[in-house]
Parts: C-alpha cells; structure tokens; sequence
C-alpha cells in the first residue's frame, strides 16, 4: 500500500459538545505514531480558519495539555457557521495544497462530511494525494448510519440529571413545568428525560418531540389529563416542535425570525418557545403555578456529568479516524455500531451516504400516542450515559393517625 | 439541665436545594440517639402539613434509605410557600400540642425562623415546654449572621461549572451570551460565575447583581467595550437587578406580574428578563449573534455538581439542631462561621435575629463600577465549592506561516 508522506490538518466545526475535545486529543496523539505525517496541523475557526490560513501547529503540544483539554467542553481548536459551497471549497482545496496537507479530519455535523467531499472532489480533480476523514460529533444524535454519535450520550446524561432534579423539586412544590431542550429536527436529546424515572409517577410525564406533529389543543388536554392525576405535571419539549404541516412551532411564535446561514430558523438562545406554552396552559386552564425553562447552550457544553462511555468513545472515533486515513489510506466518515449489551465497533462509511442526511428517532421509540417514549428507547439510551447514573430516592415513611382533623 | 420527653417533628419549606436533604437525614440519625425523643415524625409539604395533619412515622427509615434521601435533590418531605400568619401558627401550635411534639425542627429560609419564633410564642403563653431549632438553608446565600448558608455552595458550583463550558462554547462561537441567574435581593449565585475564568480573558466578562442599580445604558455601553476588546462578552446577570429607585428590571418588564404568597414577584420559570436584555442588545448595537438563556430551576435542584463540603456542611446543620434542641435544650437558628481557611463552626442565634432579614453581598465583594465581584469574593467562594473544580483548558499551539493570505 502506498504512503502519502506530508501534513496533516484537523478542524472543528458546528455546535460544540461536551467532548469533542476527546476527539481532537485522540487523533492528534495517534497521528504523532506514523512517519508519513510530518507536521500537525489545526485550523482555527474550522473551514473559516483554513481559508483565512489561520492554522496552528499542534505537533508541539504536550500530551498532559491535550488530556486536560479533551476534558475541557466546546471547540479548543475554535468552531465556525460557515457552510462551504463549491468554491469556498476550491478556496479550503488551495489552502490544503499550499501547505501540503495530505490528511485533512473534520470533526463535525453531517455539514463537515459534505464539505470533506466536495474537497476531495477538487483533490482527484487536480490529482493530487490526500486523504479526508470525518469525525462524526453533535448532541443531536442526528447522524445516519450511525447507533448513536459522539457528544449526545453526554448531552442526553445531563439532560436526564436535569430531570431528575426537576422533577423532585416539581414534588415538592406542585405545579405545571415545561423545559424546552434542543434539538431542531430529531427529538433524541428531548426522549433522554425519560431516563430520569424511577417510581411509576415520576417526571417527565409528557414528552414532545419533533417527530410527530405538535398540537396545542391536544398538549393542553394531554397536560389537565396528567394534572388531574397527580396534582403536577413534569413536560419535556423539543425545541423543533412541528406543526402538522412541518412548520416549526417556535418559528410561528417569535416575533422576528432569525436565520443563521444554513438557512435554519435560530432556536436556542431565546426562551420564547417554553414561555408561549406556559402562556397556552396559563390562558386556558385554571392552574395556577406553571413554570418553564429553556435549557439552552448548558446542555451540549456541561463538563461536569459528561458520560465516561461518551468521553471514551469521542476519543476513539479521533483515534480510528487517523488509523483509517494515515494506516489504511481510506476516506470516509468514521461510524459506531453497536455490537453487544453494550459494546461497540467502528467503521467507516462514504462520505456521501452521510452527508446532508438526518437521522430521526424511529418510530419503535416513541409511543402512539406521540407523547411519549418506548421501553426500546430506555434500553438504547441507558447504556450510553455510563456508570453512576440513578433516579432520585424517596422516604418510604408512611402517615400517623390525625387527631384534629379527623 | 431538664430533659423533654416527646415526639419530635421535622419539616422543609421554601423552594428547594441539592443538599437540603442531607440536613434531614442529619437530623433524623441523629435524634434516634435520644431516649428523651420518642417518635421522629415528618410534616409533609411543610407548614401545610403540619395544619392539615399530613404528617408521616420516620422513625421506620431505613439508615441505607435515609442516606440515599440525603443524596436526592430537593425536599424529600416535600415543601410548602405557605408564610404563616399569627392565626395559622396558632393552628401549629394546636397540632403540636395534639400530638405531643416537644422538639420541632424547620428546615428554611428566613421565613421558617420566624414561623418558629411565632409558635414558640404560642408555646410559652401557654406553658408547653417545646424546643424549636430552625435549619438554615437557601441557595441565595442571604441568611444574616452566617458565612454561607447550605444550598448556597451546591447552587454556585452548578452556575460556576455552567460557565466553564458556557464560556468555551462562547469562545467557539463568538457573539454576545446572557444568562440570567437565580437571586431576587443578593447576587451571591450570580457572582459565582465569576469562579469560571482562569486565562485572563475568561468570561464572564461582565456581572450584575441586585446589590447595584441596573441601567440598561450602562449595560449596553459595558457589552459594547467588552465586545470591542474580544470580539465576544459573556454576561451574568441576576434575576433580581433593580433600577435606581429599586424597582425590579424583571417586573417592568413582565406584561403580566404574577406574585406569590410573600408578595414576591415571580422571576424564575420564565425566560422574558433574559430575552429583553438581549433584545436590548440587537436593537442597540451591529452585533448579530446575541443569545441569552435562563437557568431557572436547574441550578437550585442539580444534583450531579453538588459540592462536598456543603454535603457534609448541611448533614451537620441537620445534626448539629438536633443537638442544640434535644441535648442542650435550647431553641434558636443554627449558625455557619467560618474560623479558619478553610474551617466552620456551628453556633445557635435568636430565632428573631435572623427572621425577615435578608444578607446581600458586602461591598468589598463587588467592583466600584458594580459589573463585576473583586479577589475577596472568589477567595470567599472558592473553598465552599469542594474538591475538584478547576476552569476549562486551552490548546498553546502556534501560528503557522500564511502562504496565500500574506
């Protein structure tokens, strides 16, 4: 087999998580074995960095450094927005052959695939040897081919520890509370709530995705249902709520709509949609303590409860990235898929059957009603938030005999 | 010294912390030592359940079950925004009497203390020996003649580890990013974000407490500067900030003002404080990409960075009452004071010493311009966070030359 000898270059890009940094550490330290790789590279700011030739060598970096930022949350290399088209492309492809960059990794969305495609395209055009992989990462869990992706299992354990708060301090002082989580178009890191029940009345109670239509009408009735039999009721909402003719409930409710330049309606960084609902339930019921939260960029950037299986994983993914590119001279996107209770292999896919897909929750996970997960879906996820994780305990006390008011 | 002989009653009220459970099961293991206490009862939702007799047999808790209560957030005994008046004390005080309650412990804010205060008052017009120890907790630090108050610490580490992330994901991502923080008079939680930066320009770069009148002027021009130097600002703010004349920001901005049983208006579970600011911002300024996010509920009730030494410190609040109470016969508020670096102390003020005050931040804690705390505040806060926090690391690598772009 033929060996590339040159440079390599690794980006970030898109949303950070909470352990994106794993992989980065573990590609860089992996591609440190093999001769072939000459200087490392890193691109400041993702595709916007390459362009610009705002790229830092990594080959100097300590490994304590790069351990202590692999457990640091959001992009050390810096992210970006931009969305290449066909020429931003051509403009990265200069870039790489200027600095005679033979491997270039992505980690990012399925966004950072296509842009690896088109780059690769320019690459055969001219000739020119190199080979490009993608480091699947997003908290969206949105990727194709894939059992599950870097950065959700530590999004979705926060998200459940979230949960399991909430709804203890919805227990305590009863009354309606909506937390609206993210997730533009699968509803993956909403469903992790469920992972936060113990006892047959425990929260969240309802849970929204944008999977299946939204309707006001029916989430109202859904919620008093709820509220008559437990005197609280503990809701979970997709940020990418639907209407039934796909119209994005958050969208319909904000006053200004704000584009990014993916063309995607911003949905995070404003509380509009959990306030509109708790106003829908406020108007139109006679419950008085409704409350809502929007949980915001906490939970794809929270250090503190990243899962141990996510953390390891992310890791791999970097390592297996470099042995496909640099050992086995391959391009793709690198997959995980599930091989036992629980265990996991790597593969890796052609770029285009990942890119510009999304992946949605199946249908086996979500009840009929629409309101709700399956026992499949706890049975997925449970796994992937590693040890440690448990539901909240109770007093198991039971009542004395009144004497006054009997 | 007399011994009481009687059952003894424990109840939570207010809204709820990570640890305020560990004061329960203190209280609770400890009291079984006694002989003088006969029955350790629980007042379900707190006050509520001491008039409606909802009252539950914790001397059958298992230890194992106790301790894994003190792990839970929240109140355990679930919790009550009842504020008793004179009349309603009364009906305590009948029920106590009923049940033949001789040591009676409420875990709380101010409002417990004094709740205690009234139905001492009760007991001795009519010679009822009992004793009433109040056990503080709340995660706005505000309890006057203590260093901290249990729940603080737990609450602050959750803000302080939020920003660690918020703020690398910031430095990805740049723009401007606002997160309002729990705290209607005292800006201790909010300034605990401050415990976030380590590199010099770490965020947040800007804080605002309730200590301080806000100007929306102020504001703008501070977000402007920071911007100039950064290119990005990451702003605390409290829920509780004020304009000069002390009128809450929060409640001039409402469309509808809800308030609750204190006459408070209600801040939290809603995301409208942080969407002004923002809006403040976008309509005032060219920078484009402005988020803001509310943190609501989950600081109070998070339960996977809760800080060890407030664990420990509310388990031996809860201990340390039954002591005062049952050993000592005495009634009063339990008191934290710091005595060395770090080291506490317990102590038992008046009930009535600590009732209806509220603490705020001293002013060698806050800056002279009012945006931001001093070194004293985070000498202050650092070791209340326990073991293990540490700020975010960062990647030392180099520029490389540019080829293209020179």
């Amino acid at each position: 087999m033929k060996k590339i000898e040159g440079n390599l270059l690794i980006a970030q890009g898109g949303g950070p998580t909470a352990v994106i940094n794993q992989s980065l550490a573990g590609a860089v330290i992996e591609a440190r074995k093999y001769r072939q790789v000459k200087n490392i590279y890193g691109a400041v700011n993702g595709v916007n960095g390459i362009v610009n030739e705002n790229i830092v060598d990594l080959s100097c970096e300590t490994d304590n450094n790069l351990l202590q930022v692999a457990a640091t949350p959001a992009s050390a290399l810096l992210s970006t927005r931009d969305k290449p088209d066909k020429k931003y492309c051509g403009r990265i492809f200069e870039v790489l052959k200027a600095h005679d960059i033979r491997y270039f990794f992505y980690i990012g969305g399925n966004d950072s695939s296509d842009t690896l495609r088109i780059v690769k395209e320019f690459a055969l055009g001219e000739n020119y040897d190199i080979r490009t992989v993608h480091i699947p990462k997003t908290v969206d869990n949105d990727l194709v081919l894939n059992d599950h992706t870097p950065g959700y299992p530590s999004a979705a354990r926060f998200v459940a520890e979230a949960f399991v708060g909430l709804d203890q301090d919805n227990r305590s002082l009863p009354g309606v509370y909506i937390a609206v989580i993210m997730g533009r178009h699968a509803g993956f890191l909403t469903a992790a709530s469920a992972l936060a029940r113990k006892y047959y009345d425990d929260g969240p109670h309802l849970i929204y995705m944008p999977e299946r239509p939204f309707s006001p009408d029916r989430f109202l009735s859904d919620v008093k249902e709820i509220y008559g039999k437990y005197n609280r009721c503990i809701i979970a909402v997709s940020e990418g709520i639907q209407d039934k003719d796909g119209v994005s409930i958050a969208a319909k409710l904000a006053d200004v709509v704000e584009k990014d330049a993916h063309g995607n309606v911003q949905l995070s960084g404003s509380g509009s949609l959990a306030d509109s609902l708790k106003d829908h339930i406020k108007h139109n019921s006679d419950i008085t303590r409704v409350r809502a939260d929007t949980f915001g960029y906490l939970q794809r950037s929270f250090r503190a409860c990243a899962s141990r299986v996510d953390q390891v994983e992310a890791w791999e993914v970097g390592q297996k990235a470099v042995q496909y590119g640099v050992l086995e001279d391959r391009d793709g996107s690198v997959t995980i898929n599930r091989i036992g209770d629980y265990a996991v292999e790597y593969g890796l896919a052609e770029l285009a059957a990942v890119a510009g897909k999304t992946r949605k929750m199946p249908d086996e996970f979500i009840n009929e009603a629409g309101n709700n997960v399956t026992a499949a879906f706890l049975d997925y996820l449970r796994p992937l938030l590693g040890e440690g994780f448990r539901g909240g305990e109770r007093l198991r006390a039971k009542n004395i005999r009144k004497k006054i008011n009997k």
